[in-house]
């Protein structure tokens, strides 16, 4: 397990690096926030985990070029004593340790101080994220997400702060982290200009109702599969209405939830 | 967006290493596979993402102690000219680019010849991961993994093979990797001797079926918030009745659709 290192100030990811300061927002010139970018805070114990897969790809670049940054704030550095403790046993006893309401609320007062980004804690318990709520989050001027690990957090933090819990799925995970880069990568490429072709958030699943269409390219035969004749013929119209039969199969065969609520939408309409 | 170096052979995370080679499982020795050990396969562009967050914590020590073990298989190994090209542009047209068919089918060739797991596609078209499917893949040798990346995946190559897709949940992504992760975080944590403690997956969320109840730990007292009398009172039934109260209650309160299945799962029992 890799500790971060005691006196490491924490980075920011992209084009500027802010230095954690308890200065409030208001009091940062223009020079020490980029104003216009979306602002990321992730309250961590692996700080060394971000940005990770972030830092590549799209959202790699959206990082180099301003569009967002990404903070981590590592928990570590509000830990009590010599060891820097961040937990203790749960009150009430059983197995696992639960992460102090003190050391969280010192590391939530430097994310407040830095952003006033609606803060979210990383838990099973919480709405399930889709697309809307990335959506959501694109809008805002950024996120702090807290991130578990062992049985969770002392529940007084989250109740002192009103903070909301999200979940990634109906599933457990050792920790926030990855939850939290899934997230993030949801959210900022819906971030303005961060998808090379705005066409593409528009087709793609989720975001009209239905579940993309198959897609083929290059080679037109690959062991004894051809591409369908439609989408070689060059007829637009008949391309598009085959796509969109190929969607709507496919979502009433493997999601008659979301077939549901697209027949509700499309009827009000 | 770094690009896999050509000549460099995948490397196994783990106790060992294996090197990529076109021998059937069949002709591997012992000494080649580590026979009891879980085995993860993942199909990426960024071979260099992983083990990320997985090399870390729980997951990490898992991987070290040869409890699992994580293969990149690279996709871009496999790619076409000079370039390695793994891409083309979509049949019928549209945005975006579409990974081809007979380049994904060598990538799949390699990971059949080195392990016999099931594949799997991941995909927001996919049947939504979730913990039973995690408790499933815990059971089986191991999984292979695909992830996309731009348009998806020609549609021939997943049915050439009979690839189910899975879903990490209903929004879309960059690519597979960080789903990936999150897939194999969940399901790693499941395996024997995984989890330090083997209460830790009994308790929690979504494995009884409720969500779980709050915890507390020291300071007992916080910002004027004190830990509930019962957690301090040491009537370990108390305790017990109190939690299961809360967890009930939480459940009905945010996830009416799992307090449902919880008490028809009750009534037939």
């Amino acid at each position: 397990m890799t500790q971060p290192k005691e006196d490491k100030t924490p980075r920011s990811h992209g084009r500027k690096s802010i230095r954690l300061s308890l200065k409030p927002r208001e009091l940062m010139g223009e020079d020490e926030m980029l104003v216009r970018a979306w602002q990321a805070q992730v309250i961590t114990l692996f700080p060394d985990a971000f940005p990770g897969v972030l830092g590549q790809s799209l959202t790699g670049k959206a990082l180099k070029d301003g569009k967002w940054q990404l903070t981590p704030i590592p928990l570590r550095h509000f830990g009590e004593g010599k060891h820097r403790n961040v937990d203790d046993t749960p009150a009430g006893g059983g197995a696992g340790m639960v992460i102090r309401a003190d050391v969280m609320g010192k590391a939530i007062e430097e994310a407040r101080a830095r952003s006033n980004a609606p803060i979210v804690y990383l838990s099973p318990r919480g709405k399930r994220f889709d697309q809307q709520m990335a959506r959501d989050w694109a809008q805002l001027p950024g996120i702090t997400m807290i991130c578990g690990r062992f049985e969770g957090v002392d529940q007084r933090v989250l109740d002192h702060y009103g903070i909301a819990e999200v979940s990634l799925g109906d599933f457990v995970m050792t920790g926030g982290e990855i939850a939290a880069q899934a997230m993030l990568d949801a959210t900022v490429r819906l971030l303005p200009g961060v998808l090379g072709n705005a066409e593409s958030a528009v087709e793609e699943s989720h975001s009209s109702g239905l579940l993309e269409h198959p897609q083929y390219t290059r080679p037109a035969e690959w062991q004894g599969h051809k591409i369908p004749d439609v989408l070689m013929s060059g007829h637009h119209g008949e391309i598009a209405k085959w796509r969109r039969a190929q969607s709507e199969a496919l979502t009433k065969d493997r999601r008659p939830d979301m077939w549901a609520a697209f027949e509700a939408l499309t009827d009000k309409e």
